[in-house]
């Protein structure tokens, strides 16, 4: 079998996105459909605004909205081997606006989902999902088997897709993967409406010598993983070959538990002293409540067995962003 | 407050529906959406097909297509206190027809919630959930707080409309109250597609002298719960004051773990020997994957803390079918 692959990445030009199309195209294979290696032969980059900064003759970047389906139709090509989804509404622009959390969150992924349902050959279809799923009274480690019990209505929508995507994979549809994201740090750029923001700007801002504002208190834990780590457990979760999938395609990745308290130490510890005095603490009660309903340590025995690795430690997560992002 | 209650009930003309509408046409007061009885002033049953024998000058019956939502808009009127949304397409069905169980069991569901969400007065809605949505590696008994894996796209589509109301809910959109019905055992009438009818068609067949076709095996574990207690418990769930939800408002209902053999040995002992001999087994390898991806057991510790109640026996079970069905 010497015939290419062709890709499909949505929300191309975010932050995850532009990492992954980067990396994706620096692979030398990836596993198609049946587990054989193949290599890549094109990679249509979709996002409402245009990847920009990558220069590659594979490369295909569009621009159009997700959610109308027509248009989704027309620019995915016959032999689509694997969609990578990460267009999303993000958690606090979702509890803000609901309906446009259904309508791109839910609805673009269920016209996309269609769009993919009647081909030969299932295309495989790895998604992100979200720790904001869980809520409720939870387990100090929560584990493979909790229950779903979403506090926003992002967490809410992330489920929804997590229902479908499983049982277009049970009906074999589709060959998806959801993979349910920590809280990504430390990403570069400006600060997100995602409620977890600022989770990576209390360490970017001080860093660069910028102010930064904490809403939520020190002995918050969070969920974490680096973009480094993020980006390899996409790639990870395509090739896994579907005999491995003993309890489901929708998988709690695996992560690291730090407090924040932790997290400013830690900075303390690399960048040196003072930085600290850049964080002011100002609780936000929206993103408390929302940010408290996440669980912030996890038992993921199933990503563990599947192969998904953490970052060792938060100075680890801190030392990569200087490396890749701070120079 | 002398203001009486109107209530809408889809589903209507259904085994449960047109049981649920004369219960409610009994009872002297319902709980408004406050927590003060108040009586019932009308009562709209809503169905593919008109509800048939019940006479009552406070019902008004009518017949269109639920996910119809102009139509929907059109029926309902300015002010509806309570909703009962019993309308549904059932479990083999939904997996025969996976677009029309989209179709009435998720889109039509959610067509209902947006047009009570815009209310000045949430809306009391009470919908029926289903054991469906659990599935994969299960522990002898399920709890509250065991993940959601359906098998099946009956119990993802339920899952579905349990995260949304969960979220209109969240958002004081709509009062809404779901419930995870065990199989409801013995049914009157004829065997419907539910992959679970056989559970009232080997009690109801051979009570009325007839054959019937048990299509899994004997050690098969059931939840079940009867017709009178399923009634019981939609009303008692409308009454539920709102501070008592203390883990959501989906709510895994109390019931009776028998296996099938103990139905039939229960069976043999009320009505006599002999009867067992009308009971054919032929495996049916699609009923089997589905049921048995059901639990047989649950510990439900918040229906219980709820107030919710189950049988005491099959026996009982059995009793209340004779009793109310096979005069």
């Amino acid at each position: 079998m010497n015939k290419k692959l062709t890709l499909v990445v949505t929300g191309a030009a975010g932050f995850l996105g532009s990492q992954l199309v980067k990396a994706l195209l620096q692979r030398e294979t990836l596993a198609d459909n049946h587990g054989i290696p193949r290599e890549i032969g094109k990679l249509i980059a979709i996002d409402r605004v245009a990847l920009q900064g990558i220069k590659d003759s594979r490369l295909d970047v569009v621009t159009g909205d997700i959610s109308d389906g027509e248009w989704l139709k027309s620019i995915l090509p016959a032999t689509v081997d694997s969609v990578f989804h990460l267009a999303a509404i993000v958690s606090s622009q979702a509890e803000q606006d609901f309906d446009l959390g259904m309508h791109i969150n839910v609805d673009a992924f269920r016209q996309l989902l269609e769009l993919l349902r009647h081909r030969a050959d299932p295309v495989k279809l790895v998604t992100t999902s979200s720790v904001a799923v869980f809520g409720g009274c939870l387990p100090a480690k929560v584990t493979d088997r909790e229950v779903w019990m979403p506090q926003s209505s992002y967490g809410t929508q992330k489920a929804i897709c997590d229902l479908l995507l499983a049982d277009y994979s049970r009906r074999g549809w589709v060959n998806g993967r959801s993979l349910r994201m920590p809280t990504i740090v430390v990403r570069p750029g400006r600060p997100n409406m995602a409620a977890s923001s600022f989770a990576s700007g209390i360490i970017r801002e001080p860093i660069h010598g910028e102010p930064a504002v904490c809403p939520v208190s020190r002995d918050t834990p969070l969920w974490l993983l680096s973009p480094r780590k993020a980006i390899e457990a996409l790639i990870h979760g395509h090739d896994i070959e579907d005999s491995e999938f003993t309890q489901g395609r929708v998988i709690n990745l695996t992560g690291l538990s730090v407090t924040v308290g932790q997290m400013v130490t830690a900075l303390a510890q690399v960048v040196g002293s003072g930085v600290e005095e850049k964080i002011a603490f100002v609780p936000d009660a929206t993103i408390e409540r929302i940010v408290n309903s996440w669980p912030g340590d996890f038992d993921t025995r199933y990503a563990n067995e599947l192969g998904f690795t953490a970052n060792d430690s938060f100075t680890q997560m801190i030392e990569e962003y200087l490396a890749d992002y701070a120079s």
